[in-house]
């Protein structure tokens, strides 16, 4: 796949450029300018052309981008086209929302496992699937090899899950837990969703 | 208060600051050079130095940071130490976990009102807040003057009831809508979760 060395930065631009292409689709626009997704994006039109000719570009002077070949090029970019796995570790109140609110197939993956250690859930199912026992997890995380997985435990157990994750080949992670994770392993990846951390500078911002 | 200038990467770390030092508190250390905080947050012992400057200091020459008073000060600074208000848009699957699981006091707010559109759960309790209906919630709004509207509402809707709160002179916003919302308010601040970038940013890292 082209263009793995991509700042950081322009890869968490291209949800947003994909999100505000398929809105664009839904309504029935065919093309837009660099200076439309400019204004809508808060970027300047030569940024959002730099970002876009990282992957080889796309536009066509004085015609703008067709949209639904941007769309369909940045879903492919970021892998969307294609499942990867994920498991679930921890179906409390966040993990079950996180397992039915969330659109797995539409941001590149399947929703393929739950784990629990309360016995009081485990068996229960959300959405089609059943809560697996936290003691499995490493047996089958030997076999199925998930690509990630999606941390809602609290930040006591964080730890210790991640590096049982680690020696079973799971490197992906999807962190809601507010613990930061200590991974050294250059394979592995984290996505921190920080709730409180948000909510923190949100406080800060409206003063008082 | 002091710091209302200081740029938005220090304030998005000072959370993880203040998050660290009460890990520390709680297992009884009392003092932390900046070598060692930078070393757990990826950062340089220069970086933390500087960012703590920005607020006056806090740390002595040779001996480090005392953990108390550098946690005490970091949550005044945000805010932490008295309490906004907050009202919670879209009582859903999301938004009823978002009122159970988040620790509002500790992150410097109250939740004060829940409302929904939907007449089969206006009336139920969350928490201890009943829903209520969204018809009232200008009236609310304009009587309140709640500080946050936190947004759990699918994005058809969430720039019109922006609309609405910003005309009732609510100005913060915790989006977690998949919307990208447009307030030219310059009084107006928005912290946006984006559950689905976060998991497609995720999903180019690990690749295939």
């Amino acid at each position: 796949m082209a263009g793995r060395t991509v700042s950081n930065s322009v890869i968490r631009r291209l949800p947003r450029y994909y999100r505000f292409l398929s809105e664009l689709r839904q309504k029935g626009t065919t093309r837009i300018s660099s200076g439309e997704l400019a204004a809508h994006m808060n970027l300047t039109a030569s940024q959002i052309r730099q970002d876009l000719n990282c992957f080889g570009g796309f536009g066509q002077q004085g015609y703008g981008y067709n949209v639904d070949q941007l769309q369909y090029e940045i879903g492919r970019i970021l892998g969307l086209d294609t499942e990867a796995t994920a498991i679930l570790i921890g179906a409390g109140n966040l993990g079950q929302t996180i397992a039915t609110h969330i659109n797995f197939k539409k941001c590149g993956f399947k929703l393929v496992a739950i784990f629990d250690q309360n016995e009081k859930i485990i068996g229960d199912t959300v959405g089609d699937l059943k809560i697996s026992d936290m003691k499995d997890l490493s047996a089958y995380c030997r076999k199925v090899k998930p690509d990630v997985a999606i941390m809602c435990i609290p930040r006591a157990h964080a730890q210790e899950i991640v590096d049982e994750l680690l020696a079973c080949g799971v490197f992906g992670f999807w962190n809601f837990s507010q613990r930061d994770l200590v991974i050294e392993d250059e394979r592995a990846h984290v996505e921190n969703i920080r709730l409180a951390d948000s909510l923190m500078a949100l406080r800060y911002h409206i003063g008082k």
